[in-house]
């Protein structure tokens, strides 16, 4: 079928546009665009989960499963399933609210606790008197007055922006608002009785996940996530940092990017939720102390070279108009403070999220991402000590021949057997690719079942390693069973992947173990975050010696850290001051300037004896 | 020579944009524009005062005059005399900075105290220690702790758009710079020692005055005017008002057109003085209510319908940048509060500058406009009272014949003798036309002598009155001897719309002497502010009926007293607050509701009887 045109297809209400050959199905392209459709089947035309509109433009004629599951009226109207349908020409599609789901592995679901909101936006609904001849208080003075009387705040102000949507509102709706209100200034105007809600956001290196949350009950009420698009300007953070300090224009248009797809989460979020962007007065954004400068457009050109300086460590609050966010008028946006050029705000929030501040044992915390941060806590000591290690996007299965993000069709479990490789997959749906947790159970498998050897060698001998284009490899699942009708693989080239992001991250946590004068066995409690880190079979991530063994450690995977402590400091002022002190308190360590760190670093991308772990 | 073409002419580096006609020297096309080209012979090429060099653009030959003023190598350089200059197409002229001058009329001079300034912004220069591997504190952070170290300032914080600027500046100049700090905020960074800069401006409905000033010392560094370019969407504040309220646009399309002349004149003072855009760290911009809201762009649709609410009466302090002023990153702008949907910031700038609320006797102030507020203070109130009165702008030559601006040619002072008339020109050049006082004195002298009667008729059988196309007229100057070859003329139509003004403020007077039971002979003072108040022959403006006759009163000529009044708030926190006070302290008079306001009104068009004047 496929002709080599590409069409471009445009999913309203979210506004997003994607890029779709013709032998792929809008289910598959929304799916890349980061718009997770409801699916039970996992793409197979069975479930009739995925049902969408087509707006404009021509497509494949509706199928015998479509045919099957929709009336004849619903094709007449243009109703079709997103898996069945293939684009002919440009197109424009109306996703219902029943098919967008919020992507599962990006749900805030961990052991982590639960705070007490005490945001710093309260609603305050109020019904004004009208003016009259007798009574001609400017508009201002009215609400101010208003608000006074009912709920005795006073010597509130508020900006020009919030303040030219005042007298339209007041009289188109019966003097009836809802005023949101932060510390004195008034940041947002409704008609009628609102709730405040916020934005949490961690905005990682390769993918971006986005939370709308309820402020004043701390509730989630929609999740939303999209790759980062800055990944065409370079996948890590220094190519990114180059190609600013480099291009001109290039600070604005790696925050233009980024922004723009951060509006396209809010405006996702907000249809899924069915409240509006008004609402919405408030937001905390985490990430690296780079992907906080690109989105602030801030100097990044002594970030990228020794001695690799932030232009600023302290917090921020910025208007989330000034990042072109689709909110309320008044609403600002807190960037955390970072901890050092390489250990940003994400690794604050974590911190914050686990209590690794507020413990009282010898505790490890490992944040698995592009950059994988780690901190270390030991009782009695006033401060925490972290470090960042440049692990690479191969457990986000980037870099890795048949990897993909945790959607449904990735293999998350397997298990190789004498004969057969047992496995799980996202969904129960046919197997598409690996994500994080499967990768580093295939590693370990590989390992323990001898098809590798402790430098991550294939044995070419071995019957069930075969020879593809990209040397050895090892068919994990065949075409016929697949869900993209071709082999699953696992290549040489992905093993040597594996191997160079657990050695950077191996390292990373000996030198610090080292650094801070901590014998392993007095490791007491391992938390690993991330939402890779959550799916994770630790067993497995010690067999093929991602974790070092520690033979007393506990070890808690809370999910994805970083965005729960976004989520903490965006409904509770203590969150947030809490966070300013963490960042105060922990020391920053340049693993590279160790001159053990080359060593360690090799020594790490062995696999371990399997000896000890039988111990 | 005119074939009716005309062309673009660009003044640069100011960036104005001019349409001339082929038979308008540049000199003349400039001083159309508010752009005052300095000359001591008023455009008769004897001065060579005003120098242009011609960058791109076709125009006439050098004439005689330039011949003999401007040597042959400055000709061969484009250098000319704007006077002697035509366009032959669309052109852009350089004007060098010692040709350009500060409109003489709007200096701030008058007899108005000076007050210590107290600003907001200070100055801090530093110089600080470049990072190494051992000091890796974030540039913010080095800065913070250079301003703690050098001058105990601590707890700062600053916006985005600053921060921008940061590394760049400290790197590329030797770490040595000054923070420009308002409060807590880092609003402004500068490469070396700068002293921090201010904008006063007063928004007339008819005309703009721009001052720059150096916030610490008070001094006046420049000045400019410009007319206000919303005149084109009605020449007073209801017409505007309607425009927007009628056209979805209409808002945006003031704010923009306002806002683009006040950067231009920011342009030109920054280039008059010589300094750098990133010095100017604060503004205070006073203008009516409605002026005021058209600049915010706020809603205005429930201040042109009854009862005239405005949308904010208290003061707002504004990003620069939110009104596209070229200050420095995080400069404000300071809007006064206003008193009413009528009485503006303009108003309280004028109470504050003649110290009106300090006064300990009956005081009158008036400050003339197209919209002319009065507010009277008497001893033992704790209060003021303040009226408006829609008095249009004949006083400022608009809707008169041969009315013009107070600029160079302007009659400004008239004697008609028996048989001859005596005037007095501003720059004593060719006159072409009549300003503010010179029209009060030809109204008053031809009362005077018996050309027109009580009700403002001419006396047709009078043998100095012509007979024009608009009816009666006086010749005031000859074709032959006026510097635009053409009569001056005054018209039956003038005298109309001199009583229309003079009436509405007459009756606005009386009214609030009768309003707050004050007989005539009890005011003190009355204070007489306007850029034309300060040039009017007191005895005229009875004679012609626009003052009433208060014959205990002392009158005193104080000039531009609202553009003092902003710069009063740009220099000082003090001057701020009692500008609150006086905003929370005046009561606001509505004429139009008094049931004798129509009668006082028909009343003060007449022309007094006489004989008072001479008893």
């Amino acid at each position: 079928m496929s002709n080599g045109r590409s069409f471009q297809v445009q999913f309203q209400p979210i506004g997003k546009r994607v890029t779709a050959s013709p032998d792929e199905s809008l289910f598959e392209a929304a799916r890349e665009s980061g718009i997770d459709l409801a699916s039970a089947c996992g793409g197979e035309g069975n479930c009739g989960q995925c049902r969408v509109m087509v707006l404009a433009g021509e497509t494949s004629p509706p199928n015998l499963d479509e045919e099957f599951i929709l009336s004849e009226l619903e094709i007449q109207q243009g109703e079709r399933l997103a898996c069945c349908t293939y684009a002919h020409s440009d197109l424009t599609i109306q996703v219902p609210r029943e098919s967008l789901i919020t992507g599962q592995r990006l749900q805030i679901a961990s052991d982590l606790r639960e705070i007490e909101p005490d945001p710093l936006v309260r609603a305050y609904p109020v019904t004004l008197t009208p003016p009259t001849l007798e009574d001609i208080r400017p508009d201002l003075t009215r609400l101010m007055d208003g608000l006074a009387e009912a709920y005795g705040v006073r010597g509130l102000f508020a900006g020009t922006a919030v303040l030219r949507t005042m007298s339209p509102i007041f009289r188109e709706h019966n003097w009836q608002v809802t005023a949101f209100v932060r510390e004195q200034e008034i940041v947002g105007l409704v008609a009628g009785e609102k709730r405040p809600l916020g934005l949490a956001v961690d905005l990682g290196t390769t993918k971006i996940a986005a939370y709308l949350v309820d402020l004043e009950t701390g509730n989630d009420l929609a999740s939303a996530g999209a790759p980062n698009p800055q990944i065409g300007y370079g996948e890590d953070v220094i190519s990114r940092l180059n190609h600013v300090s480099r291009n001109p224009e290039g600070g604005r248009v790696l925050a233009t990017k980024v922004r723009e797809t951060l509006n396209e989460l809010l405006t996702e979020l907000i249809y899924q939720a069915d409240v509006t962007a008004e609402q919405v007065v408030d937001a905390c954004i985490v990430g690296n102390t780079a992907m906080t400068h690109l989105l602030l457009q801030l100097p990044v050109r002594q970030l990228a070279t020794a001695p690799y300086v932030a232009a600023i460590g302290t917090s921020l609050v910025v208007p989330a108009s000034e990042l072109g966010l689709t909110m309320s008028p008044g609403a600002t946006v807190y960037i955390p403070p970072c901890i050092g050029g390489f250990v940003g705000a994400d690794h604050v929030a974590m911190i914050l999220a686990c209590d690794l501040d507020q413990e009282t044992k010898t505790s490890l915390g490992v944040d698995i991402g592009t950059n994988t941060e780690i901190a270390i806590r030991k009782p009695g000591m006033s401060f925490l000590t972290s470090a960042s290690c440049a692990s690479g996007p191969a457990f986000e299965g980037a870099h890795i021949s048949d990897g993909m993000r945790a959607a449904s069709g990735a293999i998350e479990k397997v298990r190789i057997t004498e004969s057969d490789v047992e496995l799980t997959t996202i969904d129960d749906a046919p197997a598409v690719g690996l994500c994080g947790s499967g990768i580093v159970d295939v590693a370990a498998e590989l390992y323990r079942s001898g098809l590798i050897n402790n430098r991550g060698r294939f044995d070419k001998a071995h019957g069930r390693v075969g020879n593809g284009r990209f040397g050895s490899e090892f068919c994990l699942v065949p075409a016929a069973q697949s869900g993209s009708n071709r082999d699953v693989l696992i290549t040489q080239k992905d093993v040597n992947e594996i191997q160079l992001a657990k050695g950077a991250i191996h390292a990373g946590l000996q030198i610090l173990l080292e650094a801070t004068n901590t014998p392993a066995s007095e490791v007491e409690e391992v938390v690993v975050a991330g939402a890779f880190g959550s799916f994770l079979n630790i067993k497995n991530a010690i067999a093929m010696g991602l974790f070092p063994e520690l033979p007393n450690a506990q070890y808690r995977q809370v999910g994805n850290a970083a965005v729960i402590g976004a989520k903490w400091m965006l409904i509770s002022r203590e969150a947030r001051s809490r966070a300013e002190k963490i960042a105060q308190n922990t020391t920053y360590n340049e693993l590279t300037t160790y001159p053990k760190f080359g060593r360690k670093f090799a020594l790490g991308m062995l696999f371990p004896e399997p000896v000890s772990r039988n111990r």
